[in-house]
């Protein structure tokens, strides 16, 4: 669990404590959207006993941010710690990301630390939201508080992956779910392609919808499969169901249709009550309803044609940036998967193959052109290789 | 390591002798062929001492099978426990096939343990051979000899796969290798595909090789790549090259080349020295060397015409069963791969993925036409998965 070197300035019990404060965070994992997902623990001042020295120093207050809106990490633990008639004024805090400097949706963290009087904080990495980013640190410290930084640091950033991403590149991490057979065929000739991959393959992918904070896809997948593309939490094991549960909201639904070829309401992406945000070039009277926002980019003004203007997928992810979406799971057409890779906006594949071959006329898994040569092919790496339900489920990172 | 049902007439101390003669057959993985892998352990009769009822049973003597030609594994077991000064009367033996009641290559085993006097034989499977099935067990029952079969007995049949796929089916076991980006395709349209895979899957492959009896592609694949289609036996892990190197040959090559298309003997595998046996149509003098075997399947004669004729891929099989071949290990393009598919011929798929994307214009993986319907599509089962050198393994099994 510890990664200390030698000469740490942490100690195996911080490490520990740290440890502990990243298993808390993770509750919040399906479920912080646009926040960050973030754990800390509070512990005991030290006491002399008259048996030993020091007593040791016990946990006194854990907590973690649960939904946007609801209290951060640090307030959470520190209510527990005072619920539990404990003092705060000399305790040491782990907390896994920096606490907040700015009086946000909750108040400032690092002034409530502060007011607690607490003696020591330790944090796993900083915050690059722009409003945080290191001022919660300067808060802490200028108020005389022992801060340290970068225990656990890696770990506590790729929890946040997605976070960071969307900070750090204006946009969101975009991951591409494919599914398709060992020969990367995703249908047959007809069409047809319920199922290629087995059930347990498909609740797996609702574990992987109920992470995201968008759900990206095309109008052709929408008229061809009329998917309801939410997360069905009945078919999510149930802790993460309790999980999911909390965010109280379903990952917003985005679909590309820079040719307005959603003609009816009849689509269940559009008429199931739960939010839909359609991408188009002119505006598409046919799907006005007061859950389907619709939003305009490349618009030439309404007076003129769209015909054959694409959605510029660059300005849309930046756009959903600018909407606090950091993680957008795409389940598309080869087309428009095709169109996010050659541009250089996928960033993690999620490939399902089920162990058939479909063969040469069956459809392709991207509508991509090949490299000119091998070396300029991007290589991916395999961060989770593992069999579902027979299938082969295979995420590969850049 | 034991699978005992409640109630086996087998003891836990039968299981852990039997493990340890299947352990003893693995050492002749690389090097048995055509010839089956069989372990022996011979353990001493329970003697009544002084201090308790029976002085436990050690083992004597153990052995395996080498090389054909050689001794079997029986006859090795026995020959160690008469070295060490051991009696064999009344002996106890642990054999992972039965032993044989014909005198090939080498003696009869089963007449060999009627003659040492052993008490007790256990048998894990018995020999799909005709030429023993059942004999070897009959020869030791008559001479009164306590006979049990079938303690391990999947273990000790799939260790033996191939071989006993050849006795059943009449044909070679078929594995296909496929080496391919995460969409499936083997080559840029410019046909360069040196090379899609690490160098550690490609060394993944020698060991892969070095299983088999034979290595088939077909012609197109000699005149486009002009490999060796060898065990470099420098390339392999050192515990397998020592095994592999008691075989004391290649594996056979085998080349398909129903049109005559070699036409020069500065292919590799016909120049370097090393048996390779080439199936056409009609003999082709261009290719006539002491190291190459030239059989015409599917032949109208001399004085007629080749063209448009092809190999009969099941009657090759076929022939190659004749000639002992237990597994044929396919590195071929999308062509043969896909005929061998379309004919059911492939009984399992080693796939090794690059996780990059190639694109469309890329070669597919194998030429086959698609199902009509997903339900007709054939379902392997994953026996193993894993990373070799960043790339993805698959082995998909019928």
């Amino acid at each position: 669990m510890s990664n200390l070197k030698p000469n740490s300035k942490f100690s195996t019990f911080d490490a520990n404590m740290m440890a502990r404060a990243l298993a808390l965070a993770t509750e919040g994992r399906f479920s912080t959207t646009p926040n960050p997902h973030v754990g800390c623990v509070i512990v005991s001042e030290p006491h002399a006993t008259k048996d030993q020295f020091d007593e040791a120093p016990v946990i006194i207050g854990e907590g973690y941010h649960e939904r946007a809106g609801l209290a951060h990490a640090e307030i959470n633990a520190m209510e527990q710690a005072v619920a539990n008639g404990h003092s705060l004024k000399g305790a040491s805090v782990y907390v896994s990301l920096e606490p907040c400097a700015h009086v946000g949706r909750t108040g400032s963290c690092a002034q409530a630390l502060v007011a607690a009087r607490v003696k020591k904080v330790v944090v796993a990495c900083l915050d690059p939201n722009p409003m945080v980013a290191g001022k919660g640190i300067n808060i802490l410290k200028n108020a005389g508080i022992d801060v340290s930084i970068g225990l656990m640091q890696s770990e506590a950033q790729e929890l946040n992956k997605t976070f960071f991403f969307r900070i750090e590149h204006g946009r969101p991490f975009v991951s591409v779910k494919l599914a398709s057979s060992l020969d990367a065929k995703t249908a047959l000739a007809s069409g047809e392609s319920k199922w290629i991959t087995t059930e347990q393959a498909r609740a797996d992918v609702q574990i992987e919808r109920a992470k995201a904070c968008a759900i990206l896809t095309g109008s052709g997948t929408v008229l061809h499969d009329n998917p309801q593309l939410n997360v069905r939490t009945h078919q999510l094991p149930s802790d993460i169901a309790v999980r999911f549960s909390r965010r109280q909201k379903q990952p917003l639904r985005v679909i590309i249709d820079s040719q307005n070829q959603l003609s009816s309401q009849q689509h269940n992406i559009l008429s199931d009550g739960a939010p839909t945000l359609v991408y188009n070039i002119k505006h598409n009277s046919a799907i006005e309803h007061e859950n389907v926002e619709q939003r305009q980019l490349n618009s030439r003004g309404n007076g003129q044609s769209n015909i054959g203007q694409k959605i510029d997928l660059l300005a849309m992810l930046k756009d959903l940036a600018c909407q606090e979406i950091n993680h957008v799971w795409v389940e598309a057409g080869a087309n428009l998967c095709g169109a996010l890779f050659e541009k250089g906006l996928v960033d993690e594949l999620v490939v399902y193959q089920a162990p058939m071959i479909l063969g040469n006329n069956a459809k392709d898994l991207l509508k991509v052109n090949a490299p000119e040569f091998l070396k300029d092919a991007t290589r991916f790496s395999i961060s989770e290789l593992k069999l579902v339900g027979g299938d082969i489920k295979i995420r590969a990172n850049l």
